[in-house]
């Protein structure tokens, strides 16, 4: 027997992420920022908020003054004045005043808390009676509570979520430095392979991969770019890398890595200038023909022509390498796993991580884990997954009942 | 004391949902369709695979010339061809025969399982050993076991993942329906409200909810639209939600729902020609001075000018009835809350659902929810935050260490 595949650890694969470097960068408009990766930390430059507002419609007060105060007996405040949203007050609230304040207004000095208009009835258009006591600070948010000025307040490699480009408009930031989307380049290789339009001859199938790895590089961060299905060809496949590699960050090049076919996408590679081979094959099931190599200062990867094997390399192994060169910090707005419980035994082999798909279904406070089964080339155990669990190397496999850890596909 | 609001709980606020159509449809390519919402269920026109396909490289056999195979007594068989990728193989196998294929390869007539290269070795040219025994159907996908000819197979309503784009792509669908996306128009309200792009006065603050809730459209589906600031002037209002409505599906105005400026939004949409306001008030916290007005057949939005209220409503609120009109079922494609177990005591008002921010950390086997804690003007508190854990009506809040279902943010 002998033996095909130097196969090398997933954590050893992901080592490789050092070695390709950052997209360079670009400024977008704050509002087509949404999901990109920021580059630059921001450092607040002031207070925020730089005055003391009210978060609740009611009155100015010094707490003090209210203290003791019941539906029983309220306390009776004088009205000294009626705060205008977005001008500073004139006047000052003293011990037994009381201001008309709405949310978002400046608090008037001497006033520490606002009463809650509900808990209020006007007397007279001078005096206003409270029936409760309202501790300092009450429905305010101070100065500087919620970033005090010169503190990093965001990171360079954090995602852009809604409340990131919030944070941004506080500050006045309405051009933001991004990293540049990583370009990714997609070949399908295979002589059965016809594109989607055409009617696949018998032994023939469609075009799937170049779809399933667009979708997966979008969802990465990344931007695809297709260029087609080139035949079992070498010189066909140099030229179209090459092309692909001038225009991209990234190669992803599917089908290629089954034996035979494989040996020829690396002689491929191992042709094209400045490049070296560093994967060829990792101790994951399914996607163990999976190739790596440098070519430049670009990753080019043989995935396996099976659709699913292809998805699951990529999940596991590629989207890192993606996140990577996008300058996205794993620590970083990453999804989290989802904790469920396994419904069945799933066994697994000896020297490898497995990758199994699970569906997943709420019941009451748990979800359950369920693994779809199917081979691995059937794209519908892909459409009934929401997920997949990983079985650690050198384990027989994971026992119904126990947790599991979920990733969302 | 006053009653202010007629409040609604949320899932009497959610049944307004019918009332509001699905947008219409459209063409997008297939390699567009990423995110999109099918709006027609897909149907197989064939059995996929149409052919029986190796899984692995080796030789088709028949299973049971491989029965009793082992590295002491191998299985001699004898080599009658090979098969060509993407050619019908003009040969059959028989009892004791074996063809050369490669993963993808159609197999032969006769043939019904295929030995991986792995456990056989070349004796010479016409023949082969097999160390091991192998099953019927191994290492092969049948003809239709992904899928049979005439079922249903995507439904619309369902978001199109990688793996819903492969499908269709195996199916020779390159042109997808879809839903439109919706169409959003945002509007902030308020005297103290400047733009991100200036510096603003003691008093007042920079435009934050266009982008916040910008952000969150964009990331339930939709395509915002910002309006800019308008003061709290009823004839400008008006006419800048008339502007709104004619170019967009739903209008978000914030800013103008607190007790005042709150009545002036209403006046301002009751105002407007065959409009009704549905909710006056949600028993929610926070976001319980929210407002829901049906103008035509679009629904228009007040919320509150607080950030972080505005954002909650968005996504516990807004965002089913921006999943409406984009025709996405709400079975398929949903994110999954995440469980977790609380790290203290929450107290809650009685009456209301009251939604808490909290920030994860993986423990173990566990996720632990972590309360952040800030009042509710403060962006920070949604910076820090993972997501949502809501407590439900008439509870007296949450104890430490219980289970509960965090919704990602």
């Amino acid at each position: 027997m002998k033996e095909f595949f130097k196969v090398m650890t997933l954590d050893a694969v992901l080592e490789f992420r050092d070695r390709f470097k950052i997209k360079t960068v670009e400024q977008v408009s704050l509002d087509q920022s949404h999901k990109r990766i920021l580059a630059k930390p921001l450092v607040s430059d002031r207070d925020l908020p730089d005055f003391s507002r009210a978060t609740m419609d009611g009155y100015a007060v010094r707490a003090s003054s209210t203290f003791g105060a019941s539906s029983g007996s309220p306390a009776w405040l004088t009205i000294v004045g009626s705060v205008a949203m977005g001008e500073k007050p004139t006047f000052d609230v003293g011990p037994g005043e009381a201001a008309r304040i709405a949310t978002g207004g400046m608090l008037p000095q001497g006033a520490d808390s606002v009463v809650m208009i509900e808990i209020t009835e006007t007397v007279d258009k001078h005096t206003v009676e409270v029936y409760k006591s309202v501790a300092p600070g009450q429905f305010v948010i101070e100065r500087g509570e919620d970033f005090e000025q010169g503190k990093t307040i965001l990171m360079a490699g954090q995602e852009i979520r809604p409340q990131e480009a919030g944070l941004m408009a506080a500050f006045g930031v309405d051009s933001v430095t991004v990293y540049a989307k990583p370009r990714v380049g997609i070949i399908s290789t295979g002589d059965e392979v016809v594109p989607v339009s055409e009617e696949p001859p018998p032994g023939h199938i469609r075009d799937i991969n170049s779809y399933t790895l667009g979708g997966l590089v979008e969802g990465a961060g990344g931007i695809p770019r297709t260029y087609g299905i080139v035949k079992d060809n070498e010189k066909e496949l140099y030229n179209r890398c090459e092309k692909a590699l001038l225009e991209n960050d990234m190669l992803l090049i599917s089908g290629g890595s089954s034996v035979g076919v494989r040996d020829f996408t690396t002689a491929v590679l191992a042709a094209l200038p400045d490049s070296e081979i560093l994967v060829h094959g990792i101790a994951i099931s399914p996607g163990k023909p999976t190739l790596l190599a440098r070519v430049g200062e670009k990753a080019v990867w043989g995935l396996p022509g099976h659709v699913v094997s292809a998805m699951i390399v990529f999940d596991v192994v590629v989207k890192p390498f993606v996140h990577a060169i996008a300058g996205r910090k794993p620590f970083c707005g990453d999804r989290f796993t989802i904790p469920a419980v396994l419904t069945r035994n799933v066994p697994s082999g000896q020297g490898r991580e497995d990758y199994v798909r699970v569906k997943l279904i709420e019941k009451d406070h748990d979800i359950l884990a369920e693994p779809v089964l199917g081979k691995s080339g059937t794209i519908n155990s892909m459409v009934l997954a929401d997920g997949l669990i990983r079985i650690p190397m050198n384990t027989e496999g994971l026992e119904k009942g126990c947790r599991v850890k979920v990733r969302l596909m």
